[in-house]
């Protein structure tokens, strides 16, 4: 089958690799239909993270082709959307509802290569989730977002506390961040502040529920913000982006007691206690237990209460996945959906 | 009348300052019938904060002496219990319950003073909160040490998410410490694991509640834990201590997921992001917003549920306050009363 394999920075290439095989009992094989490009997926390919025959790809919807002898809550044919992480489903972490840190199953670097056509998804219970049937296309792009971008914004939102009357502010205008809006305002916060410098993101970002565009950045911006809510700052802020400037930005942007979700991969960020100490707030962050989210992500988008798909705005075939990488390091596209 | 100043690291003395007065119409003043040193009193004591000229003390019980005309919950004579922090009662943030970070009231680098024969208490409806008539003076340790320390262990216990089947961790063994293991034990907490390697808080953590006493420290200590937690590690942490290596302890003795509660003042602290982001750890702690818990800590304590003055073994009068510093600073003592 075809892959997409990072061999080393800025060197995505699409390469005929074996068909993945059942390996363990509660494995499942499937076909991707739909995969995409994610924002962490820039980071090895700008060559920030080791890029040395990485296999990509974290994200999908598909359908089953074969099962595991264990594997009990699917069948050959289920349409299934599974989270970025593999996750068992029945150590105490995952019944916590901390499945990104699954006991049983570690992080895999690049992802489990779903940017292919085909893929091995281990502990296949306790990663995907099976669709009442197969969904209308219209819905592909969506249930690929729930995947990681929505769930993981979605985390992010929760972190921060998003809840009736909150002011949430939201740190980076890309497709996580834009989900952060999307789920703050699912869960009813009365204003969502997004930074956001560009004309098209900030369009979306509207769509999805923020109440404010404002364009500075760092400590300007939680200047603004603390302007725009009484000298108090934001209620909780979404962190989505990952540098030492958007982590401090997210901190200084929110009021004492508030709370911090944070989903942009912490790359070099030095947080310094003291100004924590002080800020009193909740940090919470880290790889999202998406799975915790999506049954619930999934009904929404199958009952037309959000369209997360609308963050895609550009459709590539698996053979120009190396353009995809291209236009979304680039920012000319926000996230790439990939047909295999 | 006589207080407290630190005149420079390793030099309080004890001198003549001038009776408080009623300065603002939400005042009260007080006449301390019992202070102590705290641990944060030992920072600017070894040169590690400022130390020039500070009026020292922030815990407290006594008497109203006056109130200003706008006091309204208060009159004089009443017996009072502060806390460590001003508060105004009425703003966003104290209605939130992060009175510690009063939007009108300001933290008193050294404290409020407190360390002296009578006190000024701005914001007194905020701050300080009546008894029924004057205790017992058998109360009158646990009540003073519900002023910080217990209330702030309290605080530490509540992030760390301290509840019925929970296990708690607990780095440091000073006075907050051992306040965070009778929290914890309040809580529900089913195990509370403890640092310390010190026979006399070893016994006073047992006392407490603490379930595991283990001499480790720092990564042998987060070892330890997780061998005695099915290798996971505690579901929550306390870190009383305030140091790089407390704080990344605390971080490594929890569960993926879990909480770290945190009122060690962080002095350097650095965490590093990336280590933080993979925990998926919640992170809540500061200055602790002791108010909150005020009026529930006084009665479990009037209602004997709660002994947490066993916390001071030794009391001296206020003349003696130098070697006060001097007993805690060598940890000689845990905590010393000081009696005007």
């Amino acid at each position: 089958m075809r892959a997409v394999i990072m061999r080393g920075a800025g060197n995505p290439v699409v390469t005929e690799v074996p068909d993945p095989q059942i390996e363990a009992p509660t494995d499942a094989t499937i076909r991707i239909d739909a995969a995409c490009v994610c924002g962490s997926d820039l980071w090895p390919y700008r060559g920030l993270e080791d890029a040395e025959n990485l296999r990509m790809g974290h994200e999908y919807v598909g359908h089953v082709v074969e099962v595991g002898a264990e594997v009990s809550t699917l069948t050959v044919g289920d349409y299934v959307v599974g989270s970025f992480v593999i996750s068992c489903g029945e150590c105490e972490i995952c019944r916590a509802g901390y499945q990104s840190r699954c006991r049983h199953a570690s992080f895999v670097h690049g992802g489990i290569g779903t940017q292919a056509e085909y893929a091995r998804i281990p502990f296949a219970d306790g990663t995907l989730v099976a669709l009442p049937g197969k969904p209308d296309d219209a819905y592909i792009p969506s249930l690929l977002a729930a995947s990681d971008v929505l769930g993981t914004g979605w985390f992010a939102a929760d972190a921060a506390g998003a809840a009736a009357g909150k002011t949430i502010a939201v740190v980076g205008d890309g497709a996580v961040g834009l989900m952060g809006v999307l789920g703050a305002r699912e869960m009813g916060a009365e204003r969502i502040i997004i930074s956001s410098r560009h004309p098209q993101r900030q369009a979306l970002a509207r769509e999805f529920g923020a109440t404010d565009v404002i364009e500075e950045r760092g400590d300007d911006a939680a200047e603004r913000i603390r302007e725009l809510t009484d000298g108090l700052g934001a209620h909780g802020t979404v962190e989505a982006v990952g540098t030492q400037e958007s982590m401090m930005q997210a901190i200084a942007s929110t009021r004492p007691g508030g709370k911090v979700g944070y989903v942009g991969v912490s790359h070099g960020v030095e947080i310094p206690g003291i100004d924590l100490f002080f800020s009193l707030l909740h940090l919470h962050g880290g790889p999202a237990p998406v799975r915790r989210y999506l049954p619930d992500l999934i009904e929404r988008i199958l009952s037309d209460q959000i369209t997360p798909g609308r963050v895609f705005d550009r459709e590539l075939s698996l053979d120009e996945a190396p353009e995809a990488y291209r236009a979304m390091d680039q920012r000319e596209a926000v996230k790439v959906l990939l047909r295999p």
